[in-house]
Parts: structure tokens; C-alpha cells; sequence
């Protein structure tokens, strides 16, 4: 490419914020031309996230004064609710826009304010937004002006699940469970008491089990592949005492003989960042930190006919800020791997 | 009481031992009067344990010199496979025993040798064990010679387990699903790899998929309860990264209209270390640090018949030597919270 | 004791309150009669820490309405300038005061105010406040009505250091310098950012390089112990990824013959809680989690003259709450150790 | 270039290793053409650390199989006591050597057969050998076939202190003191007990305080700096509950008027990897995470006239592999950082 990307980047201050920095400083064809934060206006970059130092020139900016209308992308990292607001007029023009908060996840407008607890502001764009689950989505997200970033619940559930669901059948009536494990950083870079060291640290619990936000989500993504299937999901998240990361273990009952391992197989022959591991195999997540991938195995339960899906993510990277790029990559017609390559950092 | 009991126990070098030397130090009405290990005789407690300093004065002495058949109740707090060939001997003695380890926790003798590999030393024995899930095995405990201390996942799987399946009606054919997390010290305090803080920290997995030994323990707890219901039971062990703790989140499937919360609170109206939480409430596995506690909550999951169960346990008290001690305190007629009433550690 | 102590705890929604909870529920000799918090007043102390759950009936009260003035002591467990105004009103109505904040550590008024940013509310009282620092200060802290009890750094680093000011002779000129690292929680249980598992786990730093406001408590100990000494002391404290936990390495120059080891040991040969480790020996912090012990080792450094001494405590039991448990026996002739034999947790 | 360097790691199955792998896949002009390991010879690296999985191809071969002669440069990632005697035959084919481990760092060879309790193999190669300390030692690193990489420990001291050392007056007679922490990786990826996430996490301690190898190490680098300045000098290292990073906290009397910071800034002004923070800031081991970068902070002790350095690296990337693909670049004519800049995973 002769040109470089101008890229903005919404509400930088949080854990996503600051992964698609990282990301991007190190992606060949994208300039970082403007990052915004209401509270943080006037901070350098680098400053503020001390990891930064030395890469970014940048400091913060407001909203209205970042110019982003003359970005080429415009990521919006930022709580639910503003993306909705704001992204309308860049749309207008031309500005091309990933929004990683949820404004633009579900297609059914009640069902996402009844979840979110707000009336939508741009219904009218939602119906326009593509579901960016990269791997499954890539025709669509190709030709988008508005990219709804998924969930990371929703990646790490969704991307072994879609393909085992087209192509293997489940005996009805039987309840799909997805146990769901996740890093501390999910919960972002807020000063909420429960996510401090001294709570969530040496520590395990499952929570929002009156239902979780991703719930919805992975329903519809689901919804239709087989009879009555999204309707008996079961999704129970956890939080576990660390930093980064996302298990899911998902538990279904096949009921004919195909081989669901080979189903993956094929299903992400062509996929760079997925990896289906050998049978026996047990993914762990530090095998993806800071690494746009998802590592899948699958078997079939000791001494039963339930087979047990083991799939991992970073989440803040194929979870968030990872597959937004990727998802750049896509709009623009770049190599979906472009400034993706990074090795997962272990130990 | 106007005597102490007198205590010995084998292998004390691990986790399982300096937990019960923490518990046994802490009850009224016990002495600590032997404490083997063939690799650290000879060397004092209390430089072995820093965390015991100022209060064992005992130094370890291999099993032949220490003497335990002197002793009122000897605990193994052994690997697998060394309890069934030395506590015989003890028994005749008229000393009683809890065994920690797995070694009379199977009754069927060939399912044992299956799993543990192993030809058994002493199979004759096995039918006499008496196998220690306190609540619901106290009469039998009460008698006991020898007490099959059973495995942490058992416990905390079990203990919610048992009272749902004597009385409400699982759907027939769904299959049972306990998808289980430990902390590390699960592991034993072995310099295996996998157990190093920079290979288990920050980091999650399943693991022991192909079958783990306390499926079959677990098994045998629940069979017969209903129709097919160990056959149909699936379970799946992760390592999470922290130091104590152990958490069961547990599907299944009512066919009925009861009311599983009090049936669980029902049941263990009279058990002090059983406590059921509220509805909407998910226990922590913090909550119980230290303590020889079980927290349970069940929930139906959100838009699904499908109901939840939330165990939490601290795998080295209620899932090894606190419930040990407690077996000892109802062997022995002493109340059954006596000594074992610390508070969990929090933060 | 025929009659229990009645103790009320304000401000006990913190860490300090929550084991100040744990440690007084386990005495013999207290009832907390009260406890007070004004957000959370009207919630089960047990709903509010689930660690608690059938330990405490109580719920937490307004300070107004809580009849604090009934108790024969009360806790202060607020943040620093809250006890100077509150607790004069409770000493003239005859209940003795343990402050676990700074409001009474530091004799010198503009000294205090100049650290902590405030005008002193009550600086007639602070003369009349015993620190106490118990081990140092067991005589005037029993006839004490106003206790301030130490910081968790000036407790870690003087416990040590004073005997030795005391008792052997350093070069003079040469700095003394204590480099201390501290777990999370004596951050507090507030939701700021650095103190998120994110943020704090994993990672370690120095902090408060600028001056830390136990600078002053603890130049005020060993103030006038030999000349120069307090003006020559250098403080560095850093945050270690843990939860509980306090190290002190503390680094001086002896000049004479002396025997530090053997000056430590006798000066606390009385001490139940100081525990001098033997010559070799390297204190490690969950040797004293969750009890109220202070370990101590010191040694000549490698080819050095330089001696280094290293120290460690629970910076929430020795270091706060368990600390002024301590001083409350003392304070109404108990046995110092009275209720407070808990033995640490390890691992 | 046009042709990629071929470069073969001895001893790639411990963290120095597969950090070796993760920096040398990501370099551009080189080629990992031989990985050696004698217990795991036949395992494909994919297999052993699945974070690279889809990176190498490559299995691991036995030293003798390797043809680690055909190689342009060959990396030593083993015990200490195995390069001195593999290198050699290497060297004399013509191969150049970047050692990872001890075995050439100190000059003085008894002083090495002290410390490190073995006879040296080849102590004709070690006056041959370049201390690879980058920064310091650009133009030698150059020159050299053979280069010895320094410790951790020493990186993370010696960074800071030699510019100082040489352009600073320290006050004669004053002890020089280093207090550093270290991440458990430091320990290596072997199964020993004080390494397991239960016995190091929600630890601290301080270890080797009768003496560390890496003391006569920075005693080497500084000494003839200033008058006694070495045999002065105080090194406590103590374990930290983290993964990765290390802090150096050194404290120094400065007797002139001189600006310390200034003369860190001069000093590495033309070193990329070095970054010395604005007055006032303190660097944390998390904004190095992952990279090859050495961030240092200095100032004034509040009310003192000792200066007090925080410098932090990553032990496994400037304390190791960074450091060591670091000299290869400049061994062979490339770019410092290439190949090397990656960015700080943060959070």
C-alpha cells in the first residue's frame, strides 16, 4: 500500500483502548491519527500508559477537536451507549467505523434495550451493522461501513460452536451448556471494588447467572442452526483470578456419528487464527497471550456421549481488540493476518 | 474430655499434612503425638513448616520409630497406595484410621485397580472402610474403624449432589454435567512442572479429560439414586490460578415441580459446616479460605429449564483434612465442630 | 473473665474492619455489640461478607444510632480524620478508643498536618494517645483510655530496628535505609485503578518515593535512639502482586562487636509474637498470614560490613487489626495472646 | 540482507529457550535452524510449548544430530557448566557463540570455581569472551566470536549504575546497596518445590542472602569505577510472586552537586532500549513485560541525601534473550533493534 491508514481510536483509556494501540503501533499500514478521551484530554499517550512510552507522539484528545472525520477508521473503545450516539456522523462521512462496545451486536432492538437498559439511538443502523466474528463473516465484513465488534463470550462460545452446529446433528431436547471462564480484564479498567487484586485474586466464583448480557448474543448468532437450539442454551460465566484470558467448555450431545473434530478442521482449513488441536490435547489460555488466536479442542466425554468443547481466546485480543483489527484488515482488503502475528508471550 | 486423643500422622510433608497440622494444633482435645516421613526424619516440624514455628515442638521420625500404634487415630496423609499396606497393621492394633489418600474410597476393587493402576494390598479391607462425606455418612462414621476420607472433587460435587437426586426428579436420559475448578494445591506439593507458579499462573485449563480419578468416586456416590444417573454423569476438572479453593458449577435437569434451594436447606437444616446461600447469591471460593465450610447455590439459568448448582469448598479443609478432622470429631463423639471453628481467611 | 468486653468497630466495611470481624469473633472474652458503617447501614454484616455468613446477627448501623457510647471499647476502622473528630465524645464518656487510622500517631501537630493535609481536629488528645506499638509500649498502653495503633510499616520496620538503636552502636553518617514492600490490601477496599488485579497483579513497583506518610511515625520512633538517626533513615515502599503480606530489608552499619542476633532475641525473649528467626533463616510473608506474629532474621551481608535485617508481618493482622486486639488485652489485662492463637495459612 | 542467519539454540526447553524462539521467530534476517535438547530430542517444538504452535516446524534434535556446526551463530540456553564445554568445538568451526548461561562471565577463574562449585572447562576462552552487557559494550560486542550474556540481576544494576559510577562522586566509605526483586521465572522451568505457584504466590521473601552468583558478577562490572566501590557493594535479591520482571532499588550516596538524571539521559541517548523517566516517576516491571527494554527512574530520598535508582526489565527478554538477539544484531552488523520491537503486553 502506498498510503497508510489513518485510523482514530474512541475512548482510548481502557484495557481495549490501549490493546488496539499496541496492536496498531505494530500493524505495517495503519497511522494512529487521533485517540480520544473525554477525561484524559491533554495527556500524552505514552504518559498515560507507560508501556507506550517511546512509540506514541500522541496525546488524548477531545472528541470534537480529534478531527476524526478525516480518519479512514474510527474504533470506538468505549463504554455501551456512545458508539450509538456518535458513530451516526462519521458514517455520513465516509468515515468507516468498529465498534467494539455492544450498541451494534443484536439485531432486535427490544431485545437489546431490554439487556442494556437504554434506548437505542440509531435503530435505523443497526439492521445496516455487520457482525464482525471475523471467520464466520468475512463476505459481509468485507463490504461494511459499520462493524459491530463481538463480545468476547460470544468469540470464544461462538466460533467453535456455529460450524459443529451446521454440520453435526444434536439429539433434540438436550440442553447445549457453555461453562465460560474468564481473566479478570473483562471487566475493564474501572475502579469497581470487585475487581481489585484483593477480591477477585485467589479466587473463583461464577457470576451474572440471572443472565448475562452475552447470553443474547450468542442466542442469535446461533439462532436457527438447528430446531429449538438457541432457546435450550445454557451459558454460566466465571471469573478467574487472573489478567487475560477466556476458556469456554462446552458440552453437547451429538447424536449421529460424524467426527466433530474433523468438522473443525476443514470448517477452519483456511483460517490463520484458528487452531484446532489434536485429539487429546487440553488448550490453555497462555498459549494465546496477546495473540489473535483461538485454540480448539474437542472430545468426547469419559465414559459418555456428551462431547466436550475446550476453546480459548486472549480476550482482549481475538476477543476485542485483535479481531477488530482483523476485522480492518478485512474493510480494507489487506491480508487478514496484516500486523497480526505476534507470538503468545509464555511464560 | 478428660483425656487427649493422640494423633499420628503419616506423611506430613505435603499439603494435606501441614493442613491437618494447622487443624489438629488448633482442636482442644488432641495431641499431636507422631509424625512420620521417611525423607525428613529427623528434621523438627517446625523447621520444615515456618508456619508452625513456636507450635509443634515434634521433629518427623520415620514410621517404624514413631510408634504409632500408640496412637488413638492414625491419619495417612500419604500418596495413593501406601495406606493399604501399613494401615492394617495399626487396625489390628485397635488404632483407628483415616485414610486421605484414594486407597479405600472404591468399594468395587477391580474399578479401583483400573484407575489407580495399581494391584490393591488390601482388598479385604475395603468393605470395613467407611467412606467419610460426613453428612451424609455420619452414622456409619460413628462406628467406623477406618474411614475413607474422600477425594475434594467428591466433596464438593457430592454434597449438593446427594439430597437433589434422593429427592427431586431429574429428566430421564439428560445427562448430569460438573464442570469442576481447583486451585493448585489440588496438585499436591510435588515440583511437578505444571504446578510451577509460571506455568499455572495466569493461566486456565481442563485437564485430566480422558478420564479423572474421581469420576469414578463420584459415581459411586450417586449411583443408584435414580435410573442411569452415574452412567449419564460427565465431569470435566480445571486448574485455576490460585492457591486454595475449589468451585463446581453443576447442570441438571428437573422434570419436576420441587423446589431444589429447600430441598438442599432442608437436608442440611442440622449440618453446621453446610450453609445454603440465598437465592440469586454465588458463592466465592474465598468465602470459605481456611474453613472446614460448603457454600451451595442453585438457580434456574436464565430463560432455560436447565438448573445451576454452585459448590465451593477450600479443597485442602472440607476436601481433605478439615473433613478429616471432622470424621475423627464423630468417631470419637465429640461435637462435630469442635476445633474447626476458624473463620475463613478474607481477603 | 466473668463478663465479656462489649466492642464496637466503626467504619468496619474495610479490610482493617473485616478482620478486626474475624479476629474478635474468635476471642473468648469480646461480644461486638456494634458496628457501624454510613453507607452500608442496615445490611447484615454476613450479607456483606460472605465470609462472615453464621459467624455475626448483627448488621451494620449509623454511628448515631449504634450506642457506641455503651461499649467498652471502640475500634476505629476509618480513614484517617474521622476518629479526632469522633472519638473525644466516646473518651469522655469513658469508653477507651483504639485508633486504627493516623489521627493520634504523630506527636507533632504541624508535622501531622503538613502529612496528612489536614487541621487537627482534637490536638489536645494527641498527647494523651499511648502508640501503641505493643511489644515497645506494653506498660503505658495499659493505662491507656487512647490507643493509636501503629502503621503497618512503622510496625514492620521499628519492631526490629528500635532494640538494635537501643542496644548496638552504628558508624555515624551512614544511612539507614529500609526498603519495604507491601501487599495490596493496605491500598484499602476502595475501587481505585492501582489496585486492580490488572493493574497491581503480575507487576511490582516502587511507590510514594516522594515522602509516604509513614515516613514521619516511623522517624518519630527512633527519633533521639542515636544521633542523627532519624534525620540519616530512608524510606522505599513498593507493592508486591499479593494480597496480604509485608517485608521489610532493612540495611545498617554496625560499628562495634555487637551481636544483633542475640540483642533481638533477648529483647524479646517475653514477646509471644516476635519470633527471631535462627542465624541462615530467610522470613517469608505467608509464614505469618493471618496471624499477629513478626518474624525476624538478620545477617552481615556477603563480604560486607553492612548487616541486613529482614522482617515480615500480616500488614493486616500485626500490622492492624490483630495489633490492636493485642493492645485491647493489655489494655484490660488479659493475657496478650488472649484469642489471638490462630496459626498462619500456608500455603 | 540477503540471506538469513542461521541460528541454532542448544538447551531450547527451559524459559530462556522458548523466549529464544518466540524473539527469533519474529526477526526478520533469521533462520532457527537447530534446536537441541537431550530429554525431549524427537518432540516437535509446536508440541512442547503450544504457544508456538504454527511457528516452528522444527522438532528437537540431540545435540550431535543438530549440525549446530553449520550454523552462523549458535545460543547456549543450558545449565551453567555446558557451554564451556560445547562451545569450543563450535567456536573453531568457525560458528559464533551468544552463551545464556554463567559459564564466561567472570573473568577471575577461581573466582568462578568458587561460585559456582566446578572446575571450568575452558578457561583459556573466557578472556576471549565479550561481556555482553549491550550498551556498555557495543563496539567489543562487535568484534566478539564469543560472547558471555550477562545475568539478570546484573542487567538490571549494572544498566543503571556504570554511567553513574563513572560520572558521579560517591561519598567515600558508603556502602552501595541493591534491592532487587525478581519474577519467578528467574528460577528456571524445573520442577522445584520453592517454585510451585503454592509455595511462591501471595509470597515474599528475600533468598541467597549468604551470597548470590550474581554478586561477584556486578562487582566485576563496577569495580575500578571508584575507590572500593566494589567491595562495598550490598546485593539482597528476593522473590517476587509474578511471572516475569525484575526491580532493582539502589541506593548511593552522591557527594557533588552532580544530576544523576541528566547524566542516565546523556549517557543513553543514542540507546534505544533504555529509557530514563521524567523526575518524579517511578517504572513498574509490567510497562517492560514482553520487551527488551530497561526503564529507569532517579531521585532524591524524601528529607535524605541518598539517591535512589528503580530501574526494571524483563528478566527473560533484557535479563536473557532480548539482550542476547540484541549482540547478535550487532555482532553481525544489523540494526540494535531489530527484529526487537515489540511492544509491552499491558495489562
Amino acid at each position: 500500500m502506498s498510503k497508510k491508514i489513518k485510523a482514530g481510536i474512541v475512548g482510548a483509556t481502557g484495557y481495549t483502548g490501549v490493546e488496539l494501540l499496541r496492536l496498531l503501533a505494530a500493524h505495517p499500514d495503519v497511522e494512529v491519527a487521533a485517540v480520544t478521551s473525554r477525561s484524559e484530554a491533554g495527556t500524552a499517550v505514552a504518559d498515560y500508559f507507560p508501556s507506550l512510552r517511546g512509540v506514541y507522539g500522541l496525546a488524548f484528545q477531545t472528541p470534537d477537536e480529534a478531527g476524526l472525520e478525516q480518519c479512514d477508521i474510527v474504533f470506538f473503545a468505549t463504554p455501551n451507549g456512545i458508539a450509538m450516539k456518535d458513530a451516526p456522523r462519521l458514517l455520513e462521512q465516509g468515515v468507516r467505523v468498529i465498534d467494539l462496545s455492544a450498541d451494534f451486536r443484536i439485531r432486535d432492538i427490544p431485545t437489546w434495550e431490554h439487556w442494556y437498559g437504554m434506548t437505542h439511538a440509531a435503530p435505523g443502523l443497526v439492521s445496516q451493522a455487520v457482525y464482525g466474528l471475523s471467520e464466520l463473516n468475512r463476505e459481509a465484513v468485507a463490504q461494511a461501513r459499520l462493524v459491530a465488534n463481538p463480545g468476547c463470550y460470544p468469540t470464544c462460545v461462538s466460533l467453535p460452536l456455529v460450524p459443529l452446529l451446521r454440520q453435526c446433528r444434536l439429539k433434540p431436547g438436550m440442553p447445549l451448556i457453555a461453562d465460560c471462564k474468564s481473566g479478570v480484564s473483562g471487566a475493564g479498567r474501572k475502579g469497581n471494588v470487585g475487581s481489585l487484586l484483593c477480591e477477585a485474586g485467589d479466587n473463583f466464583k461464577a457470576y451474572g447467572t440471572a443472565g448475562h448480557r452475552h447470553l443474547p448474543e450468542i442466542r442469535q448468532t446461533i439462532a436457527g442452526l438447528q430446531d429449538g437450539i438457541a432457546e435450550g442454551f445454557v451459558f454460566t460465566p466465571h471469573l478467574a483470578p487472573m489478567i487475560r484470558g477466556m476458556h469456554a467448555t462446552v458440552y453437547l450431545h451429538l447424536s449421529d456419528g460424524s467426527d466433530p473434530e474433523t468438522v473443525l478442521r476443514d470448517y477452519y482449513r483456511d483460517s490463520p487464527f484458528m487452531d484446532i488441536l489434536p485429539a487429546g490435547s487440553t488448550p490453555e489460555t497462555r498459549s494465546v497471550r496477546g495473540a489473535n488466536l483461538c485454540r480448539i479442542s474437542i472430545r468426547q466425554a469419559a465414559q459418555s456421549d456428551v462431547w466436550v468443547v475446550l476453546s480459548v481466546i486472549d480476550n482482549l485480543v481475538k476477543g476485542a481488540a485483535g479481531q477488530a483489527v482483523q476485522n480492518m484488515n478485512i474493510m480494507f482488503g489487506l491480508e487478514e493476518t496484516h500486523g497480526l502475528d505476534a507470538i503468545p508471550l509464555l511464560p
